[in-house]
């Protein structure tokens, strides 16, 4: 397993955030070819960093993933239109992020809003309007108002550095309770860097609407390739956590390899390098997707939902957002009580093949329940044991197949309902 | 519409049942040719009723409709399987079921409790065993204590009354906060009674996992219109409520019709009695639909969402799930924000074909977003003002087909999670 090194919340609040990074570094891992800078430019907050730029050098390539919602918001669509496009030889990209305004639902002004912003930016980045990559996040159907953002672009340009990934982290903040931010690196011929930041708790507080990810690393790979590694990655973990169900209108995953690495660049699928890559940026990505999970709104235990048996892997992930985002049980995991009675209802709702008399159930390495009944080994204090740990593990064999996948969710508790149930204003 | 008399709950605690009837009668209305009984048999709660008997005169027709849960408890099966078999002509039938214990998830056990109390009943009552109808409501995964149920059927059917409903709809609750009740009469060449009591609030507390609702009448209707009635009346009324997603292991829906009224039976769909009938027992089952939202696990709002204009039916119910099934709506409800926001994120996240341009949203008749923008015409003031009522509507309009579907689903509070992260012992 590549080692992972984390970005260390010098923002958490221990009762806010109990399952934050305890330790790690106060900087994101520079990546050669990227830079980042970060301003306050009072969108909707005050006194707080709220706009971030991330360049990258010519010549790199970009990949994206992003929300399949039907209610897309405006720089979501205008990223998917740009990544049609095949860029420029010669000139650099760069990723605009607000927090405080998700120009969301916001009708033709939300497209009059990015366009205006990307052709501001790339004239003064000498590249065409096609290379930039917006976010924003926040209040939906709010008008952005674009020209604070506009009127601070010389100043973000003045001040990018490789050495600001922490403070880009915390730009793209809105209720998170910590900043998110993971490296690491590999052997691809020569040492390569992978470092990503992300911001997001599920649909987050009232009106937060995003879970928003940049990863960066100067490895040098062709645009195809890289696009497949990143949607072939993100089914088993960004779309393998669940806080709350809910799905975004603007969740937005990009990856830039700058190819500043002293490395040939990898041009097919096949080539030998690609798996030790993908092995580094699944570690980062899944870091990354643990670390929304963990300040999911209200979280206090972060618990892994592991099937096996199962008919297809397709089933076994539908079996395991079934059990992920079943209220009963994410509340008894709040309650730690080991009610594997509720487990059994959400492989029976999931509508998935099972069997009730094959179904096998363990809480860590406990056996629960087997041959469709609680376990004869079984006793309620072993389960209560495993319930009161931070960290949970649900294992669910079906019995049936060869079908497996592993999902990953928080409890459901009082405080999720105060964050959520308060009034906008 | 047909006027609807409810059963007045006389255990309901103002406090934890805002939403429960403030009118009706203390007793089910009687339908010629059924006999209730209740008796404690001490299943698991002490000191109060927990075993119902229902009893059909012989030729009477019975239909049902049970849970899709691929984990159905041992009554749903046997249920299931006595419905195909035709009936005895000159033998009564019976519903037996207990609350405290699911015997749900029971391995083997399971099947032999029912078989026993089957066969032990249908002996007394001069049928065959394919004449019982089974349920049971409570904790999964223990085994039934079937003997002390078996030994209180002397006591039942000694106590079997015409007037007993309003007893048996208390025998079968578990964690429900009020009886639920509902009658109706109608004209069918003669005067015809329908009567049904229900249980459930989702899948309730901790272990209690069930939705039953018996609906009787005196009507003479033949068995495979009957089961095609109940069938397509269940979609539009049970099947179009949810609480928090979760389905039970146990639902069951049985209506007994005992053709003791003084008409013609009704044979085929095509008789126009039909539609007279099928208007009445909607109602009776839409007003126990209701029932059950209202008594929602910590409900304090009761919420209708109207869909249209969608692509099709189905595509309107899939929208109408996705919103009523959403944590993040379902908690601005219950914070009384207007957070329009958040339904479009719901629409986005449902999968269903939408257009973010033509979509409108309306708070009671208050317009709150078109064209994809909030209405000019629209104040906060006036969105906050209907979320303060205990009603709440909500109306999508999809602007792209002709599909439209209502449903109905009530806030998620702080009480949910008190309830559902409660210990079980």
């Amino acid at each position: 397993m590549p080692t992972i090194t984390r970005l260390l919340p010098e923002t958490a609040k221990a009762d806010a955030a109990p399952l934050a990074p305890r330790e790690g570094a106060t900087k994101l891992a520079p990546v050669d070819g990227v830079r980042f800078a970060a301003v306050e430019a009072g969108v909707r907050y005050q006194g707080r960093l709220d706009v971030m730029l991330a360049e990258l050098a010519p010549g790199s390539s970009v990949a994206g993933v992003f929300t399949r919602s039907a209610t897309r918001a405006a720089p979501v669509l205008m990223c998917e239109r740009h990544l049609k496009i095949l860029p420029a030889a010669d000139a650099p990209f760069a990723i605009l992020v607000n927090s405080g305004n998700a120009n969301a639902f916001t009708g033709k002004h939300g497209d009059t809003s990015t366009d205006t912003l990307a052709t501001a930016l790339a004239d003064r980045l000498g590249c065409p309007a096609t290379h930039i990559f917006p976010a924003s996040t926040g209040v939906i159907g709010e008008r952005l108002p674009h020209d604070r953002i506009e009127a601070k672009l010389d100043e973000l340009i003045a001040g990018l550095s490789a050495e600001n990934g922490a403070r880009a982290a915390a730009a793209i903040m809105t209720t998170d309770t910590y900043v998110k931010g993971a490296s690491t690196t590999c052997d691809l011929g020569a040492p390569v860097t992978i470092s990503g930041i992300a911001k997001g708790s599920g649909m987050i507080a009232p009106d937060m609407a995003t879970m928003l990810v940049y990863i960066f690393t100067d490895a040098a790979i062709a645009r195809p390739v890289l696009q497949e590694i990143l949607s072939e990655l993100t089914h088993e973990t960004f779309n393998a956590i669940t806080v709350d169900g809910d799905t975004s209108t603007s969740d937005t995953l990009i990856l830039g390899a700058t190819g500043r690495a002293e490395m040939k660049r990898i041009e097919t699928r096949d080539d030998p390098r690609v798996q030790v890559f993908e092995e580094a940026l699944h570690a980062v990505m899944l870091d990354l997707a643990h670390q929304v999970v963990r300040d999911g709104e209200g979280a206090r235990k972060f618990v892994e939902i592991a099937v096996s048996g199962a008919a297809s892997d397709a089933s076994a992930r539908r079996i395991g957002m079934s059990i992920a985002n079943s209220p009963l049980v994410k509340t008894a995991i709040a309650g730690e009580d080991p009610n594997w009675g509720r487990i059994v209802m959400a492989v029976g709702k999931s509508g998935e093949p099972a069997d009730r008399d094959r179904l096998t159930i363990r809480f860590g390495d406990v056996l629960v329940a087997q041959e469709g009944w609680v376990a004869e080994s079984y006793s309620e204090d072993a389960g209560a044991e495993h319930m009161k740990q931070d960290e949970i593990t649900i294992r669910v064999d079906l019995g049936i197949g060869g079908g497996t996948d592993t999902v990953w969710t928080c409890d459901l508790t009082d405080r999720y309902i105060a964050i959520n149930a308060d009034y906008r204003s």
